[in-house]
């Protein structure tokens, strides 16, 4: 059967990791990939910057023209894996204009033109597949967009940038602070020369959007994520967190809120938090991702594994690759975006959470009285309180040290709180804030 | 535009915990499910064997006439939840002859049928979806045939049992022997009045059927999977490996085996085995299952969640739904079932493995030399070697206990070893032989 059908063309833009490895799995794997297709799937040519014959790849099949490449009458489905937005934004929009199938792994611009993308992936009538922008070979955007198309998402919580894992975990394990973590994530090329997109958490909130866009059918942004890099986590938060039977990851949480009324909300955001050492979550160490979902009827579950590197991102972006190309095949498209819901996205003072606080304070009577009156005064409510007596070089007392876990509260009402402790007398100072994710005792 | 398409017919078969399920959300969420499909997701009728006006739905709805419901013309998808075998077969047949999408979550069906009912869908033009066959609210099935479909899978271990997981976890936290375990897995409703399908590992088998079918586009029926299950394992095992620092579980296991040569085969095969406590299965505990899938260019995936369990289990049939829902609508259907491998199935004498051997000994020298050279005659090499002492209610010496763990042979070198050992006038009693999976030295 395979032999008689037309092959199915692709090009791929960009050549690097992830590239590469597209690349290879297409040349390697051609018998089984026909096989599956029911159609052989064919390179085109591979769009790169500098066109050059130590490029691994025939040196006939690169070009720097991208606009000719996708725009080639044997070309069916285009591989979008350049970055950053532009010029992969004109590349893919060109591509989709003329009824290519797209499949990409650019989350920053999925994140940001996910609208505009899809309407012109709609008007032709075509795929785009973009299963590799979140949480690399894991599974997440197939099985929220299809697997929990009958059920109802009440909350996505992530871990979704194997950089910062990395970082949070050595500090976890070795007790380094955050700079040396990040000087070992960066030696073992986990870490990019310029660090700010991940330990910010701008690349985190780019995915968060993409999974509450999914999860929610609501067009969401980055912009719309509120996000808290890790920068400021300290060892001492760790041993905190410790004492508390918990550790530390940056998350990206993903919630739906519904009030007494039944009005529902949406909220996206990124920040590190104290999570139970018995939530799956916690034991995700290294550069590995995952992410949780709790569904109304599915109730728990959660997808794990390797979150980047150039195959196991190159295996999700085939996967898709394959699907678009069934597609032409068989007829039939995969599903279309969902937006239907457009739920409205909550502003992080409304969020329901519960913050870790530990601060200095003077040592004389009345101090823990009136740190909890300022608690009291907002409504929050304390779960676990330590205090603990602070000397300084010559071992002489010099303050104590307080951390306290609140119940849920707005995050309102939880940071004016803490702007009202730090302009306490009694308080030296607030070390760190951090909210707490996952626990059973809300 | 929603309310112009013609509505999308739904015929629900079996009403028991799952069927309940499914019915309550088809009406709570028609909204949601309306907009997700682009057309009115409708209940036509739901067969029951037993028509009466206390089973939660309009008896008006209720009919003991299958035949007849899964042949109206108002019905466009059949949700197959009647179970076992037949007369679930009949009716599913049935249903596609007549040009409906069917969704089953039917493993026993699927495990011994799949060719039958895949050439019928395959005939007809429809989807045949069973996502909810395996693993429950898990998606599994979606995951491999798509999101790895452009990756080689390699290996699927799965924790796919939730009855005997629970047993397991309670041996291994409580100290039980399996009986009162079993009891007690009775007792809360994790276990049936016969147990057998669960804990003899019947049901796993059907599964890892299912699973070797997709991971290796190769038609594998229950009956090609080698099984044991755990109703020979014991406290004393659970100690053993607790030293050796790893528990117990049932283990689905499919593996793709390459031969020096290049040639590959597959194994399909269902035993207890001591699992590393590293690994990520060895934390998923009760009645939780999680699917464990190692791929060439992914590497380790994991997908976790509720196996069983009304609610959970019409989630995952519900996606299912609404994909055979919006191809109704859209045109285009799923991936069909994919068997070009064709791979031979290898006997499980041929399954390189590592086997953990609790045997009795008498205490006298020579002994251990004895032993070890049963296992080197076959050339089996040992990676561990554990000697006791035993003594009686009296305080006198009585024995030895010895504990082998061998590195990888093949389980007919492994099981001649075992069988050599019994005849060995030295040893008194093999106490258990157990499998080891999971390791990283092998």
């Amino acid at each position: 059967m395979t032999s008689h059908e037309r092959p199915i063309g692709v090009a791929v833009l960009g050549l690097g990791n992830v590239g590469s490895q597209v690349v290879r799995i297409i040349q390697d794997s051609a018998d089984d990939l026909a096989a599956r297709i029911g159609a052989p799937l064919v390179l085109r040519g591979v769009g790169v910057r500098r066109v050059a014959d130590d490029r691994g790849v025939p040196v006939d099949m690169l070009t720097d023209n991208i606009e000719e490449l996708v725009s080639r009458d044997d070309v069916d489905i285009v591989v979008e894996l350049m970055g950053p937005v532009e010029p992969a934004r004109k590349a893919i929009l060109s591509a989709l204009e003329q009824r290519k199938s797209v499949v990409t792994a650019n989350k920053a611009l999925m994140a940001v033109s996910t609208g505009e993308l899809a309407q012109a992936a709609e008007h032709a009538h075509v795929d785009l597949y973009f299963e590799a922008s979140v949480a690399g070979a894991i599974p997440v955007i197939r099985p929220l967009t299809q697997s929990l198309a009958g059920d109802t998402v009440l909350r996505v919580a992530g871990i979704v940038n194997g950089t910062t894992n990395y970082i949070l975990s050595e500090m976890d394990s070795t007790g380094a602070d955050y700079e040396s973590a990040l000087a070992d994530a960066s030696a073992l090329g986990y870490a990019e020369a310029d660090p700010t997109a991940d330990v910010e958490g701008y690349d985190a909130a780019a995915k968060a959007a993409i999974l509450a866009s999914i999860a929610f059918h609501t067009r969401v942004t980055a912009d719309d994520v509120y996000r808290e890099g890790i920068t400021k986590v300290t060892p001492a938060d760790f041993a905190s967190a410790r004492a508390l039977g918990c550790t530390i990851k940056l998350l990206a949480i993903c919630e739906r809120l519904t009030s007494d009324e039944g009005q529902q909300r949406i909220s996206a955001r990124v920040y590190p938090a104290l999570v139970p050492l018995d939530h799956p979550l916690a034991t995700v160490n290294g550069a590995f991702n995952a992410v949780f979902v709790e569904a109304e009827a599915a109730g728990q579950l959660m997808f794990y594994g390797q979150g980047a590197g150039g195959a196991p991102t190159a295996s999700a972006v085939m996967g898709d690759v394959v699907m678009a190309a069934r597609n032409r095949v068989q007829g039939g498209r995969g599903p279309r975006e969902s937006r239907y819901a457009k739920l409205p996205i909550s502003p992080i003072g409304f969020i329901p959470t519960r913050y870790y606080v530990n601060m200095n304070v003077t040592d004389q009577p009345g101090v823990l009285s009136a740190v909890a009156a300022e608690f009291a005064k907002r409504e929050v409510s304390i779960a676990v309180v330590r205090q603990e007596e602070m000397v300084d070089d010559d071992g002489q007392r010099c303050g104590a040290r307080i951390v306290v876990v609140t119940h849920q509260a707005t995050d309102a009402a939880l940071s004016e709180t803490v702007a009202a402790l730090a302009d306490l007398d009694v308080v030296q100072r607030i070390n760190s804030v951090l909210r707490m994710e996952g626990a059973t005792n809300e």
